[in-house]
């Protein structure tokens, strides 16, 4: 009698052992995401970006032909995730490739930069010290035959010396349990009150003084990474952060993939779940690092692109991806915490920071305000290049915006090598005239990757050596470090020890990094053009990003991305969208001076811009097709050039 | 072998027919509770007040000894449900006396007077027509490519075309289905907006234009009596009333008694159902009537006494009745009415008036907001005789307010034959001078009993007639109608007919409203004397109350309830309490108003006031003591007891 045809089939992953159950022809990719394994993919699933390969080593898979995989990779049993179809029982091996840091929670050093914006700082900033949610230690008079003040308006009364709030709300709960609350502490309390759009909610009230217990937590949603940092509101100090690549890239690396899939599949509340997950880690990592209780943690601020903001809500976003490319809100009212699924104080607040629109996030919006851009008397610019590579340009009299798809290559994805600033991340890299390659790494631990510097340094060295030319092409020079791998030519920048793979950087990597600082260029140049501002006038460049700890602004415009202007008046930022997220938890006139912020802002839209596309070919090279915009990198590529011509 | 001893027994009443199990040894009042059978009970079931009579038809009940109960009565079965114990199943009946009108909806003809109030006469009044909730229909554009504003802030801005509203929220749920609403109705919707302590608030957005069916319910939360009144808040009419007894009085007629029995019993959970329940009945007959769906009504106003409000939400109300003295909150923010389980459109808000403190609650503070009290140039009185007598004295300069424990003798409870002002009830009454009683009932009804105006009127009328002497005792006068019944010397008022009983009033419902008029008197005489005010300063006296349609108020000074002014300053302006409920449901002005009145106003101690027992004491007479204060009465009264005299 034959076996019977398996109903289901069971998949295990190596190395990480991790398994699960699918029906029968099933996609890899979808058992992938059930069994919690993550797999690149740039294109959601669709079959044409190639990056989700596996290798089969047990059982049977069906695959569709493509031509994304070489007849090697055919005979070494590897197949795209997404197109091979499980009919048995299967084991397969997910490659390194896929792997670097997911999964892992790592100290993001990054962050760091921010860390130490103690409360005195705010005041000098111009911002009042003024936490969105606080702790009031509350020693009230009991009542008396003498005082028969409701212990509502006593509680309010005692509020009022401690805070100017003329509109006050309690909720139903918390004045329920009032009364015993304040005969057992005898009077002495402790209030959270927190901002809530212009009114004063008693959120909770707590027997005895838990005021010095007042922690809050600030999340740079990102598409592709999500940090978070832990603040303790007594005193304003940064207590840690933390960083994690989106869960959400399951579905593609892109928001707009992940919209189109949420659509097709339904899948809006997976998106949640995924990135709600994602800032639980966090939080949870944070608060267990610094022996702190989930429930001292009393506020959220969180600031993300628009679409990331709506799925972390679910929050409809089908619209900010079609026509007429509207979200659903560009400022949304502060909600319960737990009501999106975060895990704080039960009755914490999540507030988010204003957006400009559906392509103009509220991280745009932070980072304004952490720059001070707004209220600068000359014109400069800030730069946030991320999974999108926005661009600000303004000063206190008006502010334009535009938002180029860079692509996260210099967050190190969709580059072989590429990872985020964890340690072991080449952050630093240079190339001898001797044509040694020298670099540093996060932590100084042993190299496992380029981050967002290490690879813009990689970029302009390898230009500088001549080992790549004006167009990103590899220039064969008979170094052996430069060779064919499996994707085409690749240079090996680090080779293999301690039983590590070399790092390298292929060519499929450089024309990713090419096209995303172009797109950043791209937007420069038409938000200059269409205000007819030339680039001498700019006082100030700003740069932020999750680049790493450090970004050379130099090489940054070797290859082009930045504009040619005089070294020192480029400032790298980090990450500006937590700084400005922490700015708004620490100061609640900071949050308001965000609402005007972005109702200043006008957005510009490059997709409609009809030089955009043009200024974007034409910056498709290093620096750019027209090399009198570069003056200063004209001079050292001639000589470069020269030298390398010289040696080969 | 013997029949094992039976754990649960049945219970059946009778003639309703209504059962219950419970288990051997309940007591017949627990029993009746459960079965939802109705018994007064003025104790709250501790064995003393005699009220809770039934009559054992079948089955064993143990009953402890009591003198409550008199030798007949025991031999007829006659047992106090508090006291006795259920040994087996039993049948029980419940007499006529415990039944009138409970369990019954009837129109509240009283509440008419303020029936009519339309929208145009709150503006003269010098409020604006501007209900708590309002619906908006908006009739936005849809976003394009050129207008790309978020949904949000694109609703936020239509609404605020219509309505001030410079701080506004909106809930989470709300903003998650906005997007598909605005496009299912092609962005032409209705805008729910509720005015929340200084806030708007966004409580619903629904598609197309509703903004005709927009409903509220006002309740007047008595201890004794629960009325509410539909308005339609598109053109401030009020389109019906409905007024039940307040079930709570199952666990006692006061509401210090049901605060012991909660207490004693962690009852408060139960008194909330039994409130709620009765406000949901209420609101129910009234959608159900005028063919309204329980979700066009979206605002809920109550007012009630400081006690019944804490029931109603379930705050901790055990310090009203015990040292210091105090309420949970005396002004309650507006909550989600399904939060406390009021059935009406799910997001509704609940909106109580303010109150000033334990014992001078948001019925008064709608009683001073509706009769504009706070706003006389010269002093006015306002006294809310329900089971509590509330008496505030002031002007627009200052005011003070005291209460005394009038007792619900005059809504009808603790006498007899008393009862509400449904049809039936006779609220007029007067003995002609050749001793016939003539009367007038509500509705033209066959008489049932008597409500508080007909009770005043026979008290004024059995005095004036010599029936009774100024202390209230009967004078045996040879008249056949007075005779000796089951609890002492009554006077029949309606002999039998149509197969229903006499109504008769008693020595004790003599005495019962002797003592409610006079607890009444003693806080104006206290408050007077305590403000150095003479009786003669008083420019009108405001006289509220559940009496009926109708009052007396000559009848009311000879009795001594009211001092003796001219009668054209006196004016009986019934449920003031439901009418400044509509008022500040019709206005947010209105309401901010109910909020500086209750801070202005000083409450009065009575208890703590030496002078008061005194002056209670004086007043136990008909109409006092001292005749001297009641120069009309006594001319009266010495010609009624000379005609009495000549007749005796």
């Amino acid at each position: 009698m034959p076996e019977p045809i398996r109903r289901l089939c069971k998949v295990r992953f190596e190395p990480s052992g991790l398994k699960t159950e699918v029906p029968r022809s099933s996609t890899l990719l979808d058992a992938a995401r059930l069994a919690g394994v993550y797999l690149s993919s740039l294109c959601g699933g669709d079959g044409y970006c190639g990056k989700c390969r596996l290798v089969v080593d047990e059982g049977e898979v069906e695959s569709a032909p493509t031509t994304l995989l070489s007849p090697q990779e055919l005979r070494s049993g590897v197949v795209l995730a997404c197109q091979g179809l499980v009919l048995s029982d299967v084991v397969v091996t997910v490659p390194l490739s896929h792997r670097l840091d997911t999964g892992r929670i790592l100290l993001d050093s990054d962050a760091h930069r921010f860390s130490e914006l103690p409360a005195k700082d705010m005041g000098e900033g111009g911002f009042p010290y003024e936490p969105l949610v606080q702790k009031h230690y509350l020693e009230m008079a009991a009542p008396s035959e003498q005082d028969q003040l409701a212990d509502h308006e006593r509680l309010y009364m005692a509020i009022r010396q401690h805070v100017h709030a003329p509109i006050m709300q309690t909720g139903y709960r918390i004045l329920q349990s009032l009364p015993g609350i304040l005969q057992q502490s005898a009077y002495k309390v402790t209030a959270v009150v927190a901002e809530r759009g212009g009114v004063r909610e008693v959120v909770e009230v707590e027997p005895g003084d838990t005021s010095r217990r007042n922690y809050a937590v600030a999340v740079d949603v990102g598409t592709t990474t999500v940090v978070a940092h832990l603040v303790d509101l007594a005193s304003g100090a940064t207590l840690g952060s933390e960083a994690t690549y989106n869960s959400q890239m399951h579905f593609g690396e892109d928001y707009i993939r992940r919209i189109i899939y949420a659509e097709q599949h339904h899948a809006f509340d997976e998106m949640q779940r995924r990135i709600v997950g994602d800032v639980n880690e966090l939080i949870q990592a944070l608060a267990e690092r610094q022996g702190i209780e989930l429930g001292w943690i009393t506020a959220v601020v969180c600031s993300g692109n628009t679409a990331m903001i709506h799925f972390l809500l679910n929050l409809d976003p089908v619209r900010i991806r079609r026509s007429p490319y509207v979200p659903t809100a560009a400022w949304v009212p502060p909600i319960r915490a737990a009501e999106a699924g975060i895990r704080v104080n039960k009755r914490a607040l999540l507030y988010t920071l204003p957006a400009v629109g559906a392509y103009v996030g509220s991280d745009i919006v932070a980072g304004v305000l952490a720059t001070r851009l707004y209220e600068m008397p000359t014109l400069r610019l800030l730069i946030d290049i991320g999974t999108n590579g926005e661009v600000i340009l303004g000063s206190r009299e008006w502010m334009v915006c535009a938002s180029s798809s860079a692509g996260p290559a210099f967050e190190g994805s969709g580059v072989r090598h590429g990872m985020r600033a964890a340690p072991g991340a080449i952050e630093r890299l240079s190339i001898t005239p001797q044509g040694e390659i020298r670099y540093k790494t996060v932590g100084g631990e042993p190299p496992r990757g380029l981050c967002g510097s290490g690879l813009l340094d990689a970029l302009a060295s390898l230009l500088e050596a001549g080992y790549i030319d004006r167009s990103g092409r590899f220039v064969a020079r008979g170094d052996p470090r430069l060779a064919d791998g499996p994707d085409g030519p690749q240079f090996t920048l680090v080779g293999s020890s301690d039983g590590r793979g070399p790092i390298v950087i292929t060519q499929a990597d450089v024309s990713n990094l090419i096209r995303s600082k172009a797109g950043v260029y791209a937007a420069i140049d038409a938000l200059l053009a269409a205000t007819n501002t030339q680039v001498g006038q700019l006082d100030a460049i700003y740069v932020a990003g999750g680049f790493g700890n450090y970004l050379d602004v130099r090489q940054a415009i070797t290859i082009g991305m930045l504009p040619d202007v005089p070294v020192e008046r480029i400032h790298f930022v980090g990450n500006s969208s937590i700084a400005g997220a922490k700015m708004a938890l620490m100061s609640r006139a900071a949050l308001g001076k965000a609402e005007e912020i972005a109702g200043r802002m006008t957005y510009f839209d490059l997709m409609t811009h009809p030089g955009y596309m043009d200024a974007f070919i034409r910056a498709n090279f290093l620096p750019h097709t027209d090399l009198s915009l570069f003056p200063s990198v004209r001079t050292q590529a001639a000589g470069s050039a020269a030298a390398g011509e010289g040696r080969t």
